[in-house]
């Protein structure tokens, strides 16, 4: 448990890598975006600009997604830990 | 993966399960609010707001927040996952 990480990604790999593993994880799951937004209650839009990696999504937002998509949130953070 | 959730957290529960887990992990580090505060690069009083409860964390500061703490954002992120 108890390591030493050099750095955290930067808030735009973060971002990129949340967006790109929400993506893959939708459409393994054969949900368009507009299927995910209804299931998650949240907007069309804001699930595209999340897929971009344009938002700092928050720890609700990150809650709702992982559950729409059938996901712990920590099997969906996995994406912005580093790579061992 | 693939699992059937009944319904994500509250908001509020959400947040403070963030905040007890984000507290215990600091206090079993000995770090000192302040302490962790200047290894996330963050503010004293905004470390002391989420472990109340009362942010709505966003991706950069919890990954931020995980690597001052020395866990994956994954691990710290399992505390908003359901009890199995």
């Amino acid at each position: 448990m108890h390591r030493t990480f050099a750095k955290p990604p930067s808030k735009e790999k973060a971002q990129v890598a949340f967006g790109a593993a929400m993506r893959a994880l939708r459409e393994a799951r054969q949900f368009t975006q507009e299927g995910l937004a209804e299931r998650a209650e949240l907007h069309t839009t804001y699930i595209s600009s999340v897929e971009r990696g344009e938002r700092n999504v928050s720890l609700n937002n990150i809650t709702r997604i992982a559950y729409a998509l059938e996901v712990l949130p920590s099997e969906l953070m996995r994406c912005v830990d580093p790579v061992r």
